[in-house]
């Protein structure tokens, strides 16, 4: 009943279903989230796909799904991979879905030779926090990620 | 005299000289920078690179250097900039040469659609926060990025 498969095309309004699932837990402004079907379809299953997503099925009912890409390490010379997106829906949390989504990304990063499995947290995600330390993850608490948009952007 | 070049394969030792000079700026280890010309000719100039390098020359002289790569928002649907690498060496600072780089690349981004450029920051690193602070960008002190790597990547 349980199936974790790589998403196609066909699965473009599941995935934007499931990215408002993850920004109304994340407590997003709508005005935060303006990705359409179209921005999807394009971005993941175009000629240059950005990003990879599986999903996670009970039955025939989406669970949940991890958003995935290769980032790089100057200091091992190597692809890494980032976890940009990785959510299950409420009603389906507490049966491992979380959890065996994350490790077939890592079997991914393992297969691809990838010597770095990152993602980002909130401060304020405690039970997030607790099950990726559990997992032997370690917080790069010195680092502060800087973004530029918009305006700031364009003048640069 | 001042020049923004991408780089080539044939730059390969000169990026793993600055890499060394970043990973001596940022107080690593040896150990912790492990990157060979094999594996950076490999991951930058082969079938499929996995970041961009740009170099900063005066005259025939080295200056700096910027990595960066294609990272992916959910949200927006569409692929974001992010600067994995950027270094001047120390009797080059203060020319400009920081700025420059950080500019082309923002170019770069603007010209491919990313709607957002993001990098981070060690948190002691003062002078670059005082820097990035003036450009406009905002730091995302929420969040924190988890690694993991080694037997725990194996494991999971």
């Amino acid at each position: 009943m349980f199936r974790i498969v790589p998403a196609t095309a066909d699965d473009t309004l599941l995935i934007l279903e499931l990215i408002h699932g993850l920004a109304e837990y994340e407590r997003a402004l709508p005005e935060e989230v303006p990705v359409t079907a179209k921005d999807l379809r394009e971005s993941l299953f175009g000629e240059h796909p950005a990003a990879e997503v599986l999903l996670a099925f009970e039955g025939d009912a989406a669970a949940g799904f991890a958003v995935f890409f290769h980032n790089y390490s100057t200091w091992m010379g190597k692809r890494g991979m980032y976890l940009e997106d990785l959510f299950v829906k409420p009603e389906f949390r507490g049966r491992g879905y979380g959890k065996a989504l994350l490790a077939e990304v890592a079997r991914i990063a393992r297969d691809r030779g990838c010597p770095r499995f990152e993602w980002s947290v909130l401060y304020w995600n405690t039970p997030a926090i607790g099950f990726y330390n559990n997992l032997g993850a370690k917080p790069k608490g010195e680092w502060t990620i800087f973004r530029l948009t918009g305006e700031a952007l364009r003048d640069l």
